[in-house]
């Protein structure tokens, strides 16, 4: 499969998996509207923050996980939902934690209901009720994510085995956070600790999960399940770390957010930390005061990404992207997947370390 | 069953309950040790929050809910934690939303990692790094509840369905919220809107639901199920009211908390929206200028208490807590359970409507 054939693969199973989020969210406002209108108005909030955009890679993988080892069905479309659900809820969270204001080309989830709040009740604390209503919307749309895989056509075993999973990824991903939290206010952190909140945060959530839970629910041995780990890992880094340049040196327009916002953010990547192994003092000082400068300018932006230019981080982190994606694919081109599977994992893991958005 | 024999019941219970929190925690810092010091320390906070104190009403009546319908066994007692932790999870969440600082006797989850924040980073923003843990601490708590249902000795299918409805509590219990948030809010709140809270925050989250996730572990039939809603609805109902009184005319020692704090966070009890509805226009001025009333004085707190007594709103209420509470119980006498649950189930709902703590 080549990288025109997988953005196409890719392309179609948006297509099918938005469709689907639209049903599961109508089926949900057609049954909550007896509870009360606000019920309503925020499974209608959900809806419109769920289908605004996102790259739906999460149930893709979990359908191409599944397909791996058996055909495809329609019951696999209705429980990859799950983890797509899980992805906003996590975001919407995350968002919180992170102080976002925007998200997929609109407001956050909390920024939503914090504007609802300034114009409906103006003399209240409008950040907090914004904050307030994230924090039940996410927790509303784990549970709507879990019902997926609950209430899907596959055999009790099989579907308690997936929440499991489901549970785990959760679990994983919440301490990932937490690491991340806390490493952003210590000002020294190891490169230990970054691929380990990399693998938590992204490998397993983004990849491992998804087509674990695909799958599971196909019924894959032990063995098999060992095989998608082994890919998935080298894999989210790869990923994490192709996101990490993205960041610095990508389009602005194309990745829907501005340059450097890991920066001002004070979040310590690969790629920064390996700037400041390999830079001269002055700049590692660079580096170091534009860590977590809320008002950084466009000066320093650009003065950091010639500071990760010519240490040959970025050359580094290239290199490790290369390798890493090499890695995944080793391992899928040695299982006895099913060839469906295999193509469209092995395209993939291109894709995804070689995108520009 | 007499008064003191449910007061032993409920103290052997707890006790039991208690213990294998501990060992569930125990083995949860066992696994997670390798991951991450930090995850380590999160969840010695979260064993600490879970066993600190606690009614532990709701795991009490999962197993009793299982008891109803079958003998008890060792697997009904874990999978019986995950409505425990469910209950921590969402009252680390739910005391980020109403900004309380103690819970159980010492701070509250987001209070707790504030002050840590405050001591170990001093130049960070202490109050979002405690929410921002808080927020992860319940995510994770969620899905260690759910776990605990996952993981424990049934058939699948009867996990499954156990797991569905877990997540249907947690979905009713977020929307109960968001309605609480903004009647705090809004100007009028109607009775309906108060009963509908109250079914969804309380009957639903602490009653029906630890009653059906115990007996459909039982394998209760759809028949049986119903006859659990019909109790655990008004008693829900009745025990709120309950609760709505102790709130305001209770010991504050033996609550743990201080009188009128509904009062003053503008909360719309039955009990307050009685009294405006039979008190005098003076009265009624003095009562909405309490509600929400941060600085709200002892004198006032006492004068409203006043004129909920003297309105007839408290002997209202009480009659009202009384009734419903007759009416759950005519719904056990008449089912075919098993007279060990039985007798429990009745004599609880008069422990749950007339505690005085």
């Amino acid at each position: 499969m080549n990288q025109l054939q997988v953005k196409d693969t890719i392309n179609a199973h948006q297509k099918l998996i938005e469709h689907r989020l639209t049903l599961f969210f109508d089926e949900k406002l057609n049954k909550c509207s007896n509870i009360s209108p606000l019920a309503k108005e925020l499974v209608d909030s959900l809806k419109e923050f769920s289908l605004r955009g996102g790259k739906r890679i999460r149930p893709i993988l979990a359908i191409f996980g599944y397909k791996a080892i058996k055909e495809q069905n329609e019951a696999v479309l209705q429980a990859a939902l799950a983890v797509e659900l899980m992805e906003s809820f996590l975001l919407i969270h995350d968002d919180i934690l992170d102080q976002d204001d925007f998200r997929r080309g609109y407001y956050s989830m909390h920024k939503v209901y914090e504007l609802k709040a300034k114009k409906l009740y103006p003399d209240s604390d409008a950040a907090h009720f914004g904050r307030s209503m994230a924090i039940m919307a996410g927790d509303l749309l784990a549970s709507f994510g879990s019902e997926c895989i609950t209430r899907s056509d596959f055999p009790a075993e099989l579907k308690i085995k997936a929440i499991d999973k489901f549970n785990r990824v959760i679990i994983n991903t919440a301490f990932g956070e937490v690491m991340d939290i806390v490493s952003e206010l210590k000002p020294e952190v190891s490169e230990l600790d970054i691929i380990r909140v990399n693998e938590l945060k992204t490998a397993i959530y983004t990849i491992e999960g998804p087509l674990h839970i695909g799958a599971i629910l196909a019924g894959a041995s032990r063995q098999q399940l060992d095989i998608l780990t082994k890919y998935a890992i080298p894999l989210g880094q790869a990923y994490q770390i192709h996101d990490d340049i993205l960041g610095m040196f990508g389009n602005e327009k194309k990745l829907g957010k501005p340059v450097g916002s890991d920066l001002r953010e004070g979040k310590k990547t690969i790629l920064i930390l390996k700037a400041l192994q390999l830079a001269k003092q002055p700049q590692v000082k660079s580096i170091m005061a534009a860590l977590g400068n809320k008002s950084i300018t466009r000066e320093q932006i650009d003065e950091i990404r010639n500071i990760v230019l010519e240490s040959g981080a970025l050359d580094y982190c290239q290199n490790l992207v290369r390798q890493l994606s090499e890695q995944a694919k080793t391992h899928i081109r040695h299982s006895g997947f099913r060839p469906e599977g295999k193509s469209f994992l092995l395209a993939i893991a291109d894709y995804m370390t070689q995108r520009d958005k």
